[in-house]
């Protein structure tokens, strides 16, 4: 599939503008060296690549775009390194590598993950000749956004206030639109922005729909390879999740509504961006791999 | 002292503004009383009435001010709410109150520290009529600059690496330029930028000079107070914290010293007002206030 090519080129692209910005030193280098260690961990950068993507589709400049790409792995990081702190999700190992806290220390993950969060919004204030001041301000508006109170960090909240907690439907698509949805959309949005250009109500109606409905199949994704995964690896029966109350699509609609689940909106992300042409069509591969991966 | 007067109002003005700006509900209403404990915890409001009167100073627009007053001072509440951590300082009482992970608990002040940091920034990006986007977006770079990995973050990490290990002067300034310094210039850099005028670069030099000289003294003085402050509540006598390998300016100058450097720190900030005017004289008095305060 020619999107998995796209990916790995955005990936590439977005790691070489992020060694770019990292590169400085400071009076504290351990803080430096956490923050790289931190954002440099083999992560899929998809949001990111969906700044690009969208970039493009709207026939954008690509080097509009790196900034906003940046800062928004900027903060995907620092949530990570947060959530994985003793007081959170207590998470030694991260994609096979220990985490932040672990390889260094747990003050130092926390102001690793400060420092990130920072900046990512000093990296969207960077002189750009092509975009309009405005049009930064925007996107800064953007990102803070979808990752403060009212966002990102509001569904991390609610997920922890809700561990061991029966949650229906409504709930947990309002966990998971505040806690990956938002900062999924502001991807998408910011790819907008990047592109310097004017969109209709409706062009920018078929993103946002289109936003929505694979930041929720991301999800359900993740929720059904859960079950799976376990099934292959543990040897456990399929839907053995579904005892620990742990909120989850397949816990609440079996795995075989999950299934449904996804299906629809996989399809309601391909309707979505019916309006948006062929010069769309990397985003309807985007979509069909979030439903198909197997990790 | 006609400042007094000025930061009780500056400091009632903030408080205002950030009820305005902190009502709003959300998913998860424990992390907005989180931050709203944290930021409304009897502080002094010093960084805002900074912004307040540098902005006067140059005949401002109060109204300007405020996103800024509130973003600076929501900056300075989630690096105290993360400094307070077990894993950093480890204190269960700011200003005779339980610090946010005692009044709720670990992740809620993780999270709710998170969240000021990231609502600092939106607030600078609020639609303001007056103000161009272009000086918005430098208000945004100003603090994203003095709180990060060059400013505030790394003036904290370079302090918790050298717990227990000897500083030299320059060591010690150094520190104290990103920790509490970054900030305070942000405040005056700030104060200048809501003020919506040109200043010429010798204007610009003599802001810069006072902020520097004011932020390292209002770190004299607390050093000094700790120890005077010891003499008169534990009955220890002066400069018993020399004997810790604490350090401070007594402790490397000795407590005299440490008083000469006061003084001449606080000649600098008038001398660098002096062609600013009569408008200035709040600013002078201001430093007055730092260098004679008494807690």
């Amino acid at each position: 599939m020619a999107i998995t090519e796209d990916l790995a080129i955005y990936c590439q692209r977005v790691e070489q503008q992020l060694t770019q910005r990292l590169s400085h030193s400071s009076i504290q280098d351990t803080l430096q060296q956490a923050m790289r260690y931190s954002i440099f961990n083999g992560g899929k950068r998809v949001r990111p690549a969906l700044v690009y993507l969208v970039n493009q589709s709207l026939t954008g400049d690509l080097n509009n775009a790196d900034a906003a790409a940046c800062a928004i792995e900027a903060v995907h990081s620092y949530s990570l390194v947060h959530d994985d702190l003793p007081a959170m999700d207590d998470d030694d190992l991260r994609r096979g590598q220990p985490t932040c806290h672990i390889k260094f220390d747990h003050a130092t993950a926390i102001l690793a993950g400060d420092a990130l969060q920072c900046i990512a919004f000093e990296w969207l204030c960077e002189q750009n000749n092509d975009l309009a001041a405005g049009r930064q301000l925007k996107m800064l508006k953007t990102l803070t956004t979808a990752s403060g109170d009212a966002g990102m960090v509001a569904g991390q909240a609610f997920d922890l206030a809700h561990v061991d907690k029966p949650l229906n439907l409504a709930q947990l698509e309002a966990m998971h639109e505040h806690k990956t949805g938002a900062l999924l959309s502001a991807a998408v949005e910011l790819g907008i922005l990047s592109a310097n250009c004017e969109v209709t109500p409706e062009q920018h109606a078929a993103y946002t729909g289109y936003a929505s409905a694979i930041g929720l199949a991301f999800q359900v994704q993740d929720d059904i390879l859960d079950i799976t995964s376990d099934t292959q690896t543990l040897g456990k029966p399929q839907g053995s999740d579904l005892s620990l109350n742990k909120p989850t699509y397949p816990a609440l609609l079996g795995l075989d509504g999950a299934k449904d689940k996804l299906a629809q909106l996989y399809q309601q992300a391909l309707q979505a961006t019916e309006i948006l042409g062929p010069k769309a069509q990397p985003l309807r591969e985007l979509a069909q791999y979030i439903v198909e991966r197997n990790h």
